[in-house]
């Protein structure tokens, strides 16, 4: 198998860090590739009692657009995701849980970019409002599990984090 | 809603761009964001005539761990998507596809990060090679659609776009 020989940071934002690899390939090839490197991120679920899920309408810089997605926020150094997890739902939804499962861990383009994202389910929501760190308004919306289909063939999903998540999420609650 | 004022490249890969983006919010405030921006990809879903899927299990690099994934690759300038979907299934799995049916285009971190992936669902296989451009050896695997789960389960696939494509698979052939 590869092996990673070295790395060195070679460009850093607020956001994220640019790193060199060196790698051998088994075959005893040697090339250096970049990576993204970037915080671990929480991605929630949240449940209501009548089976709906909670989601959020927000801005997205980089593709410029506005789309439906799902409660989330960096894991910061020293916080857990459980935590982060329930702090991000007060802040982005105004709901806390009483009751969060650890759905998984997704990748988004593990090929070249670190970061992985810690999904859970959040269930027995109950009002409870934390100011939020968003800079443009995020809209609330609910609809039924499983009608979020729809929502995903019409382009206003398009994030594959989300739909990996929807997925997850419909089948811990089908088992 | 949010605009973008302004745009300017600050650091270049050959994998990738990062970019100043200069935003105004809704409220008047101004921020400059980072954002990662990359060339569209195309991935795909190769079904045989027996419902099974193939799949690939390769290094990914930035996770330093072998992971099962799905061909793709990159959408050159000039190239087309569904023309790239039959270049890189022939350099990856070794069959080229009699049908391409477009499922839908994903994205994976829309916040910061620009790529978009075109995702495809190929039947009809035939045998056909193309010398791929793989540093590492790429290990071919089928299994049942239906039995796709326990590998997710499994942690053996992780990464969100190749479980959201999976999704749209079985929600495309299941209709």
């Amino acid at each position: 198998m590869a092996k990673r020989l070295s790395e060195k940071v070679i460009f850093e934002t607020k956001l994220f860090k640019i790193k060199d690899i060196d790698i051998e390939f088994s075959s005893g090839k040697k090339v250096t590739y970049q990576s993204i490197e970037k915080s671990p991120t929480a991605l929630i679920v949240p449940i209501t009692a009548d089976n709906k899920v909670i989601l959020i309408r927000e801005y997205f810089y980089a593709i410029d657009e506005r789309q439906i997605s799902l409660p989330k926020g960096r894991i910061d150094e020293g916080m857990d995701a459980l935590a982060t997890a329930n702090k991000e739902l007060q802040e982005e939804i105004g709901f806390k849980a009483g009751k969060l499962d650890k759905l998984g861990v997704l990748t988004i383009a593990p090929g070249y970019y670190t970061q992985r994202t810690h999904v859970f389910l959040a269930r027995d929501l109950s009002e409870s409002k934390l100011p939020g760190d968003e800079d443009e308004e995020i809209e609330v919306l609910s609809t039924p599990l499983d009608k979020v289909d729809e929502l995903i063939e019409s382009g206003q999903i398009t994030e594959a984090r989300v739909i990996a998540a929807l997925y997850l999420a419909r089948r811990f609650l089908n088992k």
